[in-house]
């Protein structure tokens, strides 16, 4: 992983305050627990009412965290007058999304100026113990100058 | 569209009582409005504690619902004691997810006996016009003789 | 599919004098024959030293028809000062290669200014019959004021 | 990385042998050199009769030795009378395709007994400099007892 120069000194508040607007985030009882220039951690508590038929946490709802980890991880390295929006993703699904809570880690892979590529891995965890369960490849885009697409 | 013979005369109940186990489905509000051989409908009312920080449907809500129509898609055509897995998708986001009601349509483009590949346009509804805001395409897979994995 | 309307008079002319700078579609042997607004036709004659290890057509060289006829189909609804570049594409792969020759029918789901989304189906034909035997979804970019991106 | 324990002693002249049989790959130019336990590398020199219309390596030839990478690095995993089949792949393109060569390296991130998830990167290499202008994400299938899918 390369590491990134945030074009902001308040990368940080800017990602919370946009991530704080997501009420998406609040109905599934997902927090934002880590903000990094280009890193972005989401956890989200297992809930027995987000899952599929067999009781595992529903691939939407892992997709929605992960999406928001890369969203903001992009957005970190973005400028003080930018929205962020997600152009496209792809999700691969490793292992059944069980144990207390999810981890989404979501990494910047290339920040280009209008298109970048983030990277995001999801763990469950139980315990001491930490097993990957899908991966995310996504694009986002910067955008500036246009109405009502801030944050 | 290839027209699909379903291997069960039942599958449009056995679609019906997977879903009804989606507890996920139940807490977004979203509903299972049509059920065909290969094809299945997915609506859901826009509630605004579903959104990102724009205003809009969060992408990962949206993919939620096009899963679960691509999935039960394919479980429509499947045999009477398999049970069905999302392996991966990749959903492209063309339009912001404003309106009434998002739409998900999914479908079977090839039913394989272990992998078959499903597509899902999901459409946003605002009194008569539906304009379609992201596409899936996505790869499920049938699984057989593996406990707990049924629905 | 939606009808879309050219930005140029000369989109076919546009597109096939790009086409013809692709050294790899020359090298591959494959040919456009069809140029709409939107849509994109390439065919590649049957060649046993384009194959992987059971005989068949390589992923990679069925990925380059259908990335050239949706990067062409989007290029064909772009300004005549425009380039195209591909930011990204999915396949998924439905049936094995065989056959006398590949048609890629590429068309656009979205033309935006910025990020256009485009969808190819590839068939095999034997004969009469024409088989779907992978399927991509694609994104592309219209570069305006880039140096040395032109076409 | 995970390190993977092959199940055979001769992963790596199976994967020589079966590599040795993608025409595709001697066509291009492509050179298998490096095999490890769930991952390979393959080497393309720059062509200029391999390019699309910028002059930069066509995306579908990227695609092609970022196919094989994958593909192989989740056959080294195999067992000996196995067959590999690629279900699906998204690549990003991150920077123009230039420089002297191109490096895939392909890695397994999860080896299932019929479905296999794996990365690759693609590099390139210009004098004593290693850039990275696409990666992969795909899924890898497992065939066994299908006549005439070996290898």
């Amino acid at each position: 992983m390369t590491a990134f120069e945030p074009q902001t000194d308040d990368y940080a508040a800017r990602v919370r305050e946009s991530y704080d607007r997501q009420t998406a985030m609040v109905t599934l009882g997902a927090e934002l627990t880590a903000i990094g220039p280009g890193t972005v951690e989401i956890v989200l508590p297992f809930r027995a009412d987000l899952c599929q038929q067999h009781g595992f946490i529903h691939a939407g709802i892992i997709t929605a965290i992960a999406d928001s980890a890369c969203g903001y991880a992009a957005y970190s390295l973005m400028p003080a007058d930018a929205g962020v929006l997600t152009v496209e993703f792809k999700v691969n699904f490793l292992h059944p999304a069980a144990g207390e809570r999810l981890i989404a880690r979501g990494m910047v892979s290339r920040a280009g100026r209008t298109i970048s590529v983030c990277a995001a891995d999801i763990f469950a965890v139980s315990g001491d113990s930490e097993k990957v369960v899908a991966t995310m490849l996504a694009t986002v885009m910067t955008i500036q100058g246009r109405e009502g697409v801030r944050g």
